[in-house]
């Protein structure tokens, strides 16, 4: 994916603060260019205040009169759009979209229309499109914002471009190396121990208290240190218990 | 998954209109359960402007005094986080994190947890949680907007709903039930009063103890009954040190 062939396109935005929104929801997703086709009241203060920290994307962005205009050069267009349409098109959802986007932009210059608060893209617009792309709201309340619209294509396409790494386990980043079957061995002995000398378990009548504490402890793989500081616990919990019946 | 199993939960927000454009974005996927921890300045008409039609999930809203009452019957608890911690605890993107969520939802109560719109959740906080949740933002800017960043979580709940995906967690037919967010409040208590007892813990300079304690045991998500035995063998534990101190 390159996302310096990706523009997002907004058609006659008629709430200026959305711009500000929008370009931040872009920035925050490694997107930068925009273009506005005759946006209503703008610019406008509401629009810098919601942009934040990516007033440059805003400032930078293109201003021009017509969709025609905007997307001249773009080699695969999509439209959003919620609405059900009387012409079928080839639509997908902003997931697929993004593969499509993703592959494009490497060598095409490609652009992502967004429509009218209101009323979206006309049919006209759409009719402009290589594909439609839907963002499956819940048949409860379809209406998006449009910045909001826009940062779930910008993280789809974000998500795309980092899918090259090989998915990371949860515990992909830890501090300290995970303890090794043997150390776990010589903990289970020690907790046992431990157990025994504060009278919590009885030799005689062990019941299932060993196997669940192995299942807790080996479930949650303890790493190292964990394994130090539990061992510590149960020195310092022996020393007690033998102060005692000294 | 079951929306009516995920509470999203906003930490201390000090922008109210947030609040609103949090009740739209979650409505459009589904979403309808809010909880709000002590927020500043609301209700307010920014709110209510910015909710359009969801104005019933911002209605309908629990508003707490603090966390712990937002969380206290919850057995799987997510915060978000951007930052970089000191301490690695388990953290996965949002995608994976709502198929954790979608996964847990069918018989548990979730919470995700969004923190304050300039500084995130506090360290203090995510150390509650089982999991953190990291949204992939571009290294040029990070700062998401509160109400995107539910937006985009929300999605993938909605996303992985869509999917209808059978496959089942690894923890799907355990045998007892998980333990509540209050559980383990009320554990780590007596767990840092009984290492205090043993003179494991020196209250005086506590170091990263309790807190490198807490991941383990949140990492884990302790059973009922396994919670029930580490709670007697501190009560054991202390008894023996109180026989030694008397």
């Amino acid at each position: 994916m390159n996302p310096d062939n990706i523009d997002i396109v907004l058609v006659h935005t008629t709430h200026s603060g959305n711009i500000g929104g929008v370009a931040r929801a872009m920035k925050n997703m490694g997107l930068t260019r925009l273009t506005l086709v005759a946006p209503q009241g703008y610019p406008a203060p509401e629009a810098t205040w919601r942009a934040a920290s990516a007033a440059d994307v805003m400032e930078n962005a293109r201003v021009v009169d017509t969709l025609e205009e905007a997307i001249a050069d773009c080699q695969f267009v999509v439209g959003t759009s919620a609405r059900e349409r009387r012409i079928p098109w080839p639509v997908q959802d902003a997931r697929r979209c993004a593969e499509r986007i993703a592959e494009h932009s490497n060598s095409e210059r490609v652009a992502i229309l967004f429509g009218r608060e209101d009323r979206g893209l006309l049919n006209e617009e759409l009719q402009r499109c290589n594909l439609h792309c839907h963002i499956p709201t819940h048949e409860g309340y379809q209406s998006l914002n449009l910045a909001m619209a826009v940062q779930i294509v910008a993280y789809e396409c974000r998500m795309m471009q980092l899918e090259d790494r090989t998915d990371l386990p949860e515990d992909a980043e830890w501090d300290t190396p995970f303890a090794t079957a043997d150390d776990m061995t010589r903990f289970f002995v020690h907790l046992e121990e431990t157990l025994v000398d504060i009278e919590f378990l009885n030799p005689q009548a062990p019941r299932q208290l060993m196997r669940r504490l192995k299942r807790l402890y080996n479930r949650v793989r303890l790493d190292e240190m964990e394994l130090n500081i539990l061992r510590g616990i149960l020195t310092e919990t022996q020393k007690t218990a033998g102060r005692h019946s000294d």
